[in-house]
């Protein structure tokens, strides 16, 4: 700590300066000793100097006896999934009581590498809330992908010195960790020492202990209790998410209480939640509030997201009320329903009436889709063979299966009876690759949907079951340098532009909601069922990682014997 | 983890290769989760691969459904203290299951500063137990203090490189740190974002928040639950001192046990405990012993000598049994009693028949007491004053009273009465400063004793009713390059040399203790009443942080209002 700034401290402490804020007859809950007590909490230079009795302030605020608690940390999200800019989401989150984001920028990344990563640094250095990045790991996700960069341990050495750089982020590539792939452990050396975060949902229990055994010290996957207990076992503190798609609190969060276990090793992450959802229910609170609705004493669910968090993460000056610490702090009156008063990011309560500032984007980082327009000439697909493997979409849900169906021979395929033409095409090297293949279950009739949001590459991915349709849907996002677009019986119904690295828009969030929930009706009038979300679904299509059959720009992939499907 | 390593671990939890050993039915105390689980522990290369069923090992050791916990580990304590070399004491605490000790070489380095760090780093390793060090933060420990080194942070910042130096040693001076002292804070700051130790006893609320409020995170000087618990709330790691002088467990436990706080934040540690208690009583074991009798469950114990030291002070690779942590085990068959029935350091069992290796000392470290033979004349001293203040010891504690008696005004005052004199003589640079007084309640009678183990300076000290032994007992000290000596009517009774920097033997404890043994009853048939230790009593009586009148080198000084007394 400057030593100036602990000379006001140290001052206000011994009562010889006042205070610029004591927020008086508070009821302190206390993560050390999981107690509550009354006291005053004198703030100076946006830190605790005390929490006693009689302290004076500049400023003096009476809480009636409130609780405070410390502000909330989401340990593990990604902040460009949600289609706003950084700190947007940010200070909307914020407002429901996170005021630490532990980040990983792999989305970012995958398109425009370290500046991808610079631009998420940038962006949220004077956001209302503490962000800190995890490197992203594994950019590429896996060799099958063609994406706009690959990060090597030599590009992330200098993001050791960045004090807001923890660690390693999420290391997907178990594979590669557990036979000692050079290149990733290259990695898992830079960052010894440092957190490593991991990935790994549904390891056996062999695998999972050679992971554990590399020095990775967390995971966000787990979902289910039994997972989770194998994991907390073998040492991984075990994030537990909730966010818009994934709901894995509930399973777990009952296993700890029917188990009684301890807590001390778990917290909270949202991992990816969109801005609708924040609104409608909050951010981490939602998750704290849930858990103490199952059974979880509030104290400790308070706990999975603060200290814990916070002591996994090395962030000594956050997570506790006590002195020296950040004066990141929460007002509530009720414990248990936990509904947020007011937020308190270094000592300075936050305006809910404010906007959050849209921070531009650098230009180069907002002409990353290196396409030309396209004819629908390269969305031809030739049947060669007699039963053709086709991507089935499992509804709600993200895997697919794989599943053969009966074709007619053809020099061009022409959809028909519900299935469609899906493709991927290489956006951030102009190399022309494009992948074709044939989905069931999307279902749109007479038209077409793209996207430049397709993890983990974030290449241009196209639904439809005309070829034309699918040509315009691509163009139209060409054009807009990254978004989504519907195209509908040859003309463009609709495009939502994210031009901030294909990823994002800069237009806010009301904006990108009015035109997305139109959008989505149009796909679903169209023909696309209910229970699947047009864009997000498509979105996930081209995920290698994920069961188990996958579009990229080389081909339908088989992510279970990782080959090539021909047609 | 070297790639190698790391291979035949991931190859070991795979099932690919055999364990070097697998302990197999054992019961598995994890920290984790609190649980208590029957599997097989899989070790290779000194560290655990895997904790499951079935796995095989070249060598196999069934343990009937034993207990297993992490070895324990001693959150602070001073080697030097003990009088044996480094490499004895842990040798034996290790048999009692503690297999990290986190040392303050502060003895060492007021003597020879960062030799004798060195001296300690270097002894301890290949020891076997993990020997972590923290930097002696206050050498000398007050402006008041003649020692042999002033340790500025120019000079500890070579060892922010060596991976067993974790922090900063406990900070002794809290009025440097509250006040902002511009050397202090250079150490703080050179260890900002490591562990800074503390030493805090009896602060006010006020001093105590703005000594947390500077970054200190450990203390090990609570003598009481109330202090503990307001250290707790400040976010300060409690270590529970169970040692031979200091007795702080039982009043702490019981508070913690009647309160029903979290533990999470509470460790143990012996700060000084000697050979004879070792073997009497145990090391770290007999502080969960005595926990989990006074009441605390059994696993919360265990973590307070495992888990919670290990991330207090980042020590991820220990503490707990899970894939990749080293393979440092305790095995018991009663988690109450906790009998240690074998201990495992780096996956190889300690042999409790084996000696203690003791490793040779630099020559140079051996040379230390840098003082010409005295004469009986230097211990003349005057009375000038109707009422001279008088040092009088309090029994079976080492405070000391400030008293005023009526002596004779004289050229030189001989002791009767049970009166003593008390001098200090500066033995690092030959400056021949000579501080004397008087104290009651030593009351020895024809003789003296003198001593080079002078807390923190370690200059030689000495105590007697005639100049003439008094001299005699220092010049045997000279002789043997420090030690304890008896004088007794003009003769040396007995000499114990301590030539490793006028603080430890390499004779062996046996040796050691054989001959203490002797001095002491004889010291008691002198005169010395049987509630004082005659050494450690007289140990303490130099050191300037404790009330309320010491001996030093300038004189005899006052500890509450920092002056010298005249005679």
């Amino acid at each position: 700590m400057n030593h100036i700034i602990y000379k006001k401290l140290s001052d206000c402490a011994l009562r010889r300066e006042k205070a610029d804020l004591v927020l008086k007859n508070a009821r302190v809950v206390d993560v050390f000793t999981d107690a509550i007590y009354a006291a005053d909490i004198a703030i100076t230079e946006g830190r605790i100097a005390a929490v006693g009795s009689g302290y004076e302030g500049r400023q003096e605020t009476d809480l009636g006896g409130k609780y405070v608690l410390p502000g909330f940390i989401d340990a593990h999200l990604h902040l460009e999934s949600t289609m706003v800019t950084p700190n947007e989401l940010i200070s909307l989150a914020a407002l429901c009581g996170t005021t630490t984001f532990i980040v990983d920028p792999h989305e970012a990344a995958n398109v425009s590498g370290t500046d991808g990563i610079d631009y998420i640094l940038d962006q949220t250095e004077h956001s209302p809330a503490n962000v800190y990045v995890m490197m992203p790991s594994c950019v590429p996700a896996t060799d099958f992908d063609d994406n706009g960069c690959i990060l090597t341990a030599d590009k992330m050495a200098p993001y050791l010195e960045n004090p807001r750089v923890l660690g390693l982020g999420e290391v997907m590539n178990s594979p590669g960790v557990i036979s000692g792939e050079p290149g990733l452990h290259a990695k898992l050396e830079l960052f010894g020492g440092r957190i490593l975060d991991g990935h790994a949902p549904s390891l056996s229990d062999e695998d999972l202990s050679a992971y554990v055994a590399a020095g990775i010290r967390t995971d966000h996957e787990a979902s289910s209790y039994e997972y989770a207990l194998k994991e907390a076992r073998r040492g991984l503190h075990v994030h537990i998410r909730e966010g818009s798609a994934a709901h894995n609190l509930k399973d777990i969060v009952n296993g700890i209480i029917s188990d009684g276990i301890c807590t001390e090793n778990f917290s909270f992450c949202t991992d990816d939640k969109h801005v609708e959802d924040i609104l409608r229910q909050g951010h981490i609170d939602h998750n704290i509030r849930t858990a103490i609705r199952l059974g979880i004493p509030p104290v400790q669910a308070v706990k999975m997201a603060t200290i814990n968090t916070a002591r996994c993460y090395g962030l000594h000056h956050l997570g506790a009320i006590a002195p020296g610490r950040q004066a990141d702090l929460i007002t509530t009156d009720d414990i248990n329903t936990l509904t947020i008063l007011t937020v308190y990011h270094k000592g300075k309560r936050l305006d809910p009436a404010q906007t959050p500032v849209i921070r531009k984007c650098p230009d180069a980082l907002k002409h990353t889709v290196r396409l030309e327009p396209v004819t629908s000439d390269i969305f031809r697909l030739p049947i060669t063979k007699d039963e053709p493997h086709v991507i089935q979409l499992n509804p709600a849900q993200i895997t697919t299966a794989d599943v053969r169906r009966h074709f007619e021979k053809t020099e061009n395929y022409i959809p028909s009876d519900g299935f469609c033409k899906v493709a991927a095409l290489e956006r951030h090297k102009g190399t022309g690759l494009t992948g074709i293949g044939i989905c069931e279950g999307y279902s749109i009739r007479g038209g077409a949907v793209a996207s430049s949001v397709s993890h983990d590459s974030h290449n241009i991915i196209v639904v439809g079951d005309n070829d034309a349709d699918m040509a315009a849907a691509v163009n139209a996002v060409i054009r807009s340098q990254g978004g989504y677009s519907l195209a509908c019986q040859g003309n463009v119904y609709d495009t939502l532009p994210l031009p901030v690295m294909g990823l994002m828009s800069e237009a806010g969030f009301h904006e990108v909601n009015k035109k997305l929930e139109r959008m989505i009706l149009q796909a679903h009038r169209m023909g696309v069922p209910e229970d699947i979300e047009p864009f997000i679904t498509l979105s996930f299509l081209a995920l290698p990682v994920i069961l188990q059959l996958r579009v990229t720009p080389r081909g339908v992939l088989d992510t279970v014997n990782f080959r090539y499907i021909e047609y």
